[in-house]
């Protein structure tokens, strides 16, 4: 779950820069005067961003009063009501625009998964995410992606050890960059190896990694070599894989299948925010 | 410009949530084995992100060497290097993901408001985007946005007093809110009114605000009704215009259009960073 | 209004700076003792500071009660009452002097507006304030002058362009730093230009600017040359005017009068925290 | 002297609160574009900043050079060069305003304290200043009062014990409330009492407070008890002390004369910043 | 008492550090399953911490409910509860082990001072601290110290001038040092000299300084010198005292005793937070 | 490698916190007065701290001179010198009290490490730090444990899921627990669980998990019991294990040991901080 702290730490810095000096718009109503605004699907998908609406407009308004219609990973379909929200005017409309901007997100996030997800759910392979997250929102995104139906790969660079093609080609070989990491590692910590051919694929075998990560290989090409790879190591694909071809990729046996696209190209979920009069 | 001290209090918030305790990873090499890190275009764009490269590095270590080989709005192609850098390995490496993150998101809203721009610079419209950026990335985005050859709408709340649909349902009348609007303006705060059809469109004019939004029209209506606006008034097209159409919004003679997509739907320009051996 | 989430962050910044370790005097009470205490004030003016006190002690404890008699905008005299708070002996002597400090400064603007634009309520010259609010404090000065029945011009640098003497003397001419100005500015922004003589007065006029600042220039020249103005285009004056002169300005017809001296040498309005036995 | 990293966090502070997105205006100019500034005295008075004008304008770039031509406690008068200032033209006009702001009022206060200390100086008394600063700007109003030869009063809450009016209104008597204060102090924290009558001055003066101070009292009654004061305990007088009555306040022989006005009512002294072409 | 505000603003910096994406293992429960959480002692000592419990959990969730069974300054003994803690179980998980960590060191530092204080309870000696604190939790250090029934020393930097060792060697000389001491001290800052022999001693006394501090002298030294100090100033010993020699010391009729290992090897009281099924 | 960022700003957190006027001490000197300081020690142990010494001096100025004579991991003997400092004096004085709080808690952690590790060498048995930390010193505190030879367990609640008593208690049972945690987990996680007898151990091998750690367990039981895991899970002893029995641990053929005293009671290294004159 979101840390509840950290979510209300961001929401008052995400509304104080855009929020100064007041919305200069709401000046034009009494600061006493009260309002609902109801948050409506228009589009097809699934929902993330409970504690975005609970957390934000209570933050300006202790009294504001919130009915939430769905639960995180419910199916939403146009004009769904997601919430009621009643409070000072002034108060709906200057935060309307992070609440939305969050929601949306996480939601396009979560809809993603869920449509990739589904089409590998035949194969006993995991959908994961990458560290790939927008720099300041990755504890909504990372969250968005477990609501979904998926999983997380390293939420920070702490967070287990991944030897890359930038780390091997830094050290002298991939076998000395194996060693020094099993020196430094501690016993919560994973190594997951990146690997581009079979010589590597050798290497990280012998060496008797957590994870070997099969990074831009062709499907067919995995599902050659994966029978190589003992059963205490895990395996995981990345690398130019999207939607079309997923379901090639989980049918090699992969346990993991992490796609970077997921943060990068998400369509945010359409949701309105409405005035009721 | 961007803003220095911002920019590096930014980077500073997000290396600081990626990399708490160190790269593991990074443990692996001598904390003063130097090396060269190459950034490359695989795709072909509008390069924007500058201030990062040159801000972001030199954070850790003030001795990083970086050799820029594009600026702000210079196209790149595939294989086109945007710089490299050297300094030590450490830095390189953590650094390097959060560097990628912005200047791919920078460089793809750049890419694409120029693309769409090229396709209007037949009129005299000029393209504009909306308040609908990231949450805390709000400064990279509108930056980008003029790089790439479009003009910002509202930077925050405090920057213009906007009157959508809730602010007027809100209001006993259009009339009422923009009377009250006119009383809460300063002398450098403009007033925009959107309009969803002809009774609130002869309430903006014969109030005299000073731009008009047409709101989820079609470019016909809008070309039937812009001759009705005096030019003293500005007039803006917003919701739901997009690559296809906007050409034919464009003809009408609006002064602006604005697109929201424009932040959402972004497709990060692809770059990579890869070790020079 | 003022951002509320703003106010509490800068009402805890005062607190703590103030008050890292706890008050050592009242040490010397029962933590759970309880006491009201009273604002009173003790000069004639218009109040400012409703939410200051409304929100500040509640931050220490959320049980203190609040009853405030005033209202931001109204006239109070000495001997009126402005709020009594009651709750524990600890928050209210420890907060005590921020509230005053914020609230007395506040008020003292709001008196200095209302009292200069009585002056020239007789025209329909708007007084508004300038970029030179105290650091920090901005916030709750521009509310003030708000308060006071003033206006406020830019709240930021983002806030619209203004080319003042010195943006001219670093471009090559006035009418390169206007031409670069409208490449530049968005559909909310606006132009204003400092002119110092007639040659920068029609410069200005025929490049049609938004607004034009007669920058130190004494009323008998402004009302010789405003006639040259369009009506199109705004006029401020600006530039050692006093309470003394100011109506002179203002008969010349400009449409604002800026005071920089508002926030530089403004009397606080003496308000007096006396407990109730 | 100022606190070199919290000057440095204040006016980074004070930066992005004026300039989010970068100053609109400065976008005109080619961000490599090097220009000079040069401050000037327009007043006569004690000059105060130093620090300032050396730390803020680097944060931005580092490569600016300053060139100071006063120090801290020089006098200055009409047409003085302070300082000059080369580098970018961007850094020049946005830093420009913060700088102003600062040393215009720490110069305004270091000015008013020399002048009034001047009065006195005929006298052992002491010129100290009050806990009432603008909040979050007490580091420098303290440090301005050094400079103009005065002495800080508590800095903070936790910079020694002082029972107030309120303080002992709260205790059952002036007995209990010394008797309690005792038991909390430290070795390096006093105790001073204000009183406002005989009976309160015996009161102080049996239990062996460290300061007495002489609160709202006119100077006959302070010349009439002071010698009751053993030499032990220090004195203060304070309450309705101006430019005018000091003296009469200073020759009854107190230790030190406190007035909160040096913060309330300072008048900035008028500095300019012109670009040198 | 220990300031609200910043005790609440330092358990969100170390709950936030701690807990960025949420605790991965109360990923396990539902998010709304309420549990009691009861801390009881383990271990023979003086309670500190009632301010910890009752602001951390409240913090996450307003709805916790807390009974605390005893009050700083408590002797608490094994199988004594200190307080229950009922709310939804990711909180209690996720919250106990920096309430833990707090409420044993400040316990520990309390049963530290009780113990030693007890044993100079027969001499008019006060135990006092040393600024050698823990960073960033001297606030919770200072504040256990009086609980325990010590006195705080300087509370940080600015809270009394200290002339220690090396201030003086980088002086001229000690007479110099304690000069140009006297003409930067305000009224409520006290000087405090550290001497080391018998010159240094006649030094401080012939300038008239407020406190001498013995430094790292045996008893007997201090017990010889101690009645050349006149009764208006203080004096301290610190330096090589333990609870082995500590009596000695206080015999000898200093004011002050000061031990810095009272925050370096404190052992933590043993609490420990189990769950109520 | 410790965060230079985060590294950067704690150091001027504490500092702010220590001084935020200024030392009033360090005001007898000339702000330009230049000295050396020398940090020697005084004890016997392992040197860490390079970072703190680099980083701290030079943020209050950056033409400090640094000459280190020792690196992290050195062992150190009294007289050992460790650094001159070589800077103005007001810096040297104002920082040394952080720097030498923190290298001396760092340098007593490694040292302690080191110790014990050293006793447990001729087993494969690896020594871990836990999550006992001293809240906003984790990074120094983990950072320490590595220099000295030991190895970090989780650094944060993010960094592997662990099932302790409460976790496990608070579900219906062992099993549900750990099959729940199964569907959190990520490819980068590992699941430790905490047992405390042989049907706890049962159900943890037969759940497969990565880690068993033996909670409070005697040597004896272990070594009886461990031969029943299989060797793809790894094992850990905690709870009452400390330098005289700790030997006995590592000889049952545990691969970890973890002691949470680490952090609880360490003596901090002695180092002195003198002028050199």
């Amino acid at each position: 779950m979101l840390n509840p702290l950290l979510v209300r730490e961001k929401i008052t810095q995400f509304y104080i820069e855009d929020n100064q000096y007041g919305d200069l718009a709401t000046h034009i109503f009494d600061q006493t005067q009260i309002g609902t605004l109801t948050l409506k699907s228009k589009d097809t998908g699934i929902f993330c961003g409970e504690a975005i609406i609970n957390e934000s407009f209570k933050l300006l308004d202790s009294t504001v009063e919130i009915s939430l219609k769905v639960k995180d990973g419910d199916s939403i379909h146009p004009e769904d009501i997601i919430a009621h929200i009643k409070g000072p005017v002034y108060v709906l409309l200057t935060m309307e625009r992070i609440v939305l901007n969050l929601i949306q997100r996480m939601s396009g996030i979560a809809t993603k998964i869920r449509r990739i997800a589904d089409k590998i759910a035949h194969t006993s392979t995991r959908l994961v995410d990458t560290r790939k997250t927008t720099p300041g929102l990755g504890i909504f995104e990372k969250f968005a992606v477990t609501v979904g139906g998926g999983f997380n790969h390293r939420r920070s660079l702490n967070d287990g050890l991944m030897l890359k093609d930038n780390h091997i080609a830094f050290s002298k070989s991939m076998d000395a960059a194996i060693e020094n990491a099993k020196k430094v590692v501690g016993p919560m910590d994973k190594i997951e190896v990146e690997i581009e051919n079979e010589d590597m694929l050798q290497t990280a075998i012998s060496n008797n990694v957590d994870i070997i990560m099969f990074d831009n290989q062709k499907p067919e090409w995995i599902a050659e070599h994966i029978s190589l790879v003992p059963e205490a190591i895990q395996t995981e694909a990345s690398g130019n894989i999207n939607e079309s071809n997923i379901v090639e990729y989980a049918e090699t046996g992969v346990d993991y299948i992490s796609m970077g696209s997921l943060f990068y190209a998400q369509n945010a979920l359409d949701i309105s925010a409405k005035v009721v009069i």
